[in-house]
C-alpha cells in the first residue's frame, strides 16, 4: 500500500459529450500524473467535481478505473456527501477495491453545526463500517463546503478512531490552520490542500501536499518536493497565480485539453462552465 | 390539482430507530397538517432533512406515501441536490406521481458561482425533463445552502421557462428580498419561507407562506392567513421566537414527539442531533 505522504494530485474528472464520466480519459490522466511524479491520486475531491456526480456514477467510475488497470493502492477516493448514508455507501465501495484511503467531507448541507454535531455524524458513519476500513483523511475545505472540520474535532476523531482516522487534507490555504492540525493530530498524515504550502508545510511537519494544480504541473511540484528550493516554490506560486484568475476547475481542464489537443477535456458539469477559449489559450501559454 | 398558494407546511421527516424514513408516521403527520388547515405539504425541504437522505430513499419514501393514500396533488416535493443528475432523477420521480410541484435548490456544493452558472445549471436540468413537467418552485435559502437564487436569476428563468417555472420559495427571511422576487416574477407564486412574513408577504403580493413552524402550529397560521389580523401574527412571531432558541428541526420534532407522546419522533439524522429532553419539555410548554 502506498504511504499517505508526498505529492498527490486531486484529479480532474474528464467527461464524455453527454457529461457522463469518461473512464478512459481518466485512466490515461492518472497514468500521466503518476509518471510525472505523483505518489498518488485523489479521485472525487472538489477538483474532481465529486459532488456533481450521483453515487452510482461514482461507484461505477471507480469500478471501471480499477478494471482498466489503475492500481487502487495509489488512490485516495473522496466519499463525503451531504447525506451520511451516501458517505457510507461510497466508503464501502472504496473499501472493496482496497484503496489507499478515503477523503471524507463532513455532511455539508446544514451550516449551523457544532463540532459536537459533526463528531456525532462521523461517529455514525464510522459505526456503519465493518472489516478492514480504509484510512480516512478528514477534509477541511470550509470556503467551498461551508462546513469546517476544526483542528479540535480532527484531534478528537483521531483519538477516538486511531485505526481509522489517519490524517487530514486542510484546504483552507492557511499555514496557521495547517499548524493547528499538526498540533492536534500528532503522528497523522497532515496534507495542505495546495502545493503553494508544500515546502512551508513540510517544514512545519506536514507529509506532502494534495494539489489541484498538479493536474497540469506535477513535475514541477515533484521537483520542489525533492529540492525544497525556494526558487522551485516560486514557480509553483507563479503557476497558481495564473490559474487563480479563473474558476480553477474549468481552467485546469482547459490547460489539459490544450496540451492534449483534446477539446473534449474542457467539459465540466453544471454549475461549472467551461473556460472561454481565449482565456484558455492565454492560460495554457502561462503554464508551460 | 391544488393551487400553489395559501398555507403550506415544510414537513418534518420522521424516522425509524435505525434512522430510515418512517412512511407511516409521515403519512399520519401529513393528514394532521391538512386537517389543521394546510393547503398543501412540502416534502423534502430543508426542514424535512432532504439532503440527509439518499436519492433511492427519497424516491422510495414518496412511493410509499402515495401508496398509503397521501394525495400527490397536495404535495410539493424537494428535488434540488448538489448533483444536477440527482435533481433530474428526483424530479422525474415526483413527475411520475403527478405532484403539485417540485421545490428546486440550485446545485449547492460549489459556492463561487454566478447567476450565469446557475442559469446554465437550471437550463441543463430543465433540458433533461420531458412530458408534463411539474411546476417548479425555485428555492432560495442561501443561509443554509450557501448558494443564492437571486431575484434576477428567478426572473430570467421565469421568462425562459414560463411553462415550467411557476414560483419561488424565498427562505431568506427578508421582506425586501421577497419584494425583489415579486418584482422580478410577475404573476408567479412567490412564497416567503416563513410564517413570520405571512401577512406582510400577502400585503406585498405573495401567495401565502411555506412554513417549518406549521409542523406544530398550522391552525394558528391558518387563522392568521384568514384574518390577516396583527394580533394573530403576533402569536406566530411568539411561536417562532420560542423555536429559534434551539436548532429548529430537532426543536420541531421534539414538540411533535411530546404532543403525540411518541418519543421516536425526536429522531434526526446526523449532522443534526435530538433536542435535549429538558429543553424539549420547556419548548412544548411554550408552543401550546
Amino acid at each position: 500500500m502506498t504511504t499517505l505522504s508526498g505529492v498527490w494530485a486531486a484529479s480532474l474528472t474528464p467527461l464524455h459529450a453527454d457529461l457522463s464520466p469518461d473512464a478512459d480519459r481518466l485512466a490515461a490522466h492518472v497514468d500521466r500524473l503518476l509518471t510525472d511524479g505523483c505518489d498518488g491520486i485523489v479521485l472525487f475531491g472538489t477538483t474532481g467535481e465529486a459532488t456533481s456526480f450521483s453515487v452510482p456514477e461514482r461507484i461505477a467510475l471507480l469500478d471501471r478505473l480499477v478494471a482498466e488497470g489503475v492500481d487502487p493502492g495509489r488512490l485516495v477516493v473522496g466519499v463525503g456527501c451531504a447525506a451520511a448514508v451516501d458517505t457510507v455507501a461510497l466508503t464501502r465501495s472504496a473499501q472493496g477495491h482496497g484503496v489507499a484511503g478515503v477523503l471524507m467531507l463532513p455532511p455539508f448541507y446544514y451550516k449551523a453545526v457544532t463540532d459536537e454535531d459533526l463528531a456525532d455524524a462521523y461517529n455514525w458513519i464510522f459505526g456503519q463500517l465493518t472489516g478492514d476500513v480504509p484510512a480516512v483523511l478528514l477534509y477541511n475545505i470550509p470556503q467551498v463546503s461551508g462546513v469546517a472540520v476544526s483542528a479540535a474535532l480532527a484531534g478528537r476523531l483521531l483519538d477516538g478512531y486511531p485505526d481509522v482516522v489517519k490524517g487530514v487534507k486542510d484546504s483552507s490555504g492557511d499555514l496557521e490552520s495547517l499548524r493547528a492540525f499538526l498540533s492536534a493530530m500528532p503522528g497523522a498524515a497532515v496534507f495542505p490542500g495546495t502545493e503553494v504550502l508544500l515546502v512551508p508545510g513540510l517544514d512545519a511537519g506536514a507529509v506532502g501536499a494534495i494539489s489541484a494544480a498538479a493536474n497540469v504541473n506535477a513535475q514541477r511540484i515533484r521537483k520542489a518536493y525533492e529540492s525544497r528550493d525556494p526558487a522551485d516554490m516560486e514557480i509553483l506560486v507563479r503557476d497558481r497565480k495564473a490559474l487563480s484568475v479563473h474558476p480553477v476547475i474549468p481552467a485546469l481542464k482547459s490547460v489539459v485539453a490544450d496540451r492534449l489537443a483534446d477539446p473534449g477535456w474542457r467539459r465540466v458539469r453544471p454549475p461549472l462552465r467551461p473556460l472561454a477559449a481565449e482565456a484558455g489559450a492565454n492560460l495554457a501559454a502561462a503554464i508551460v
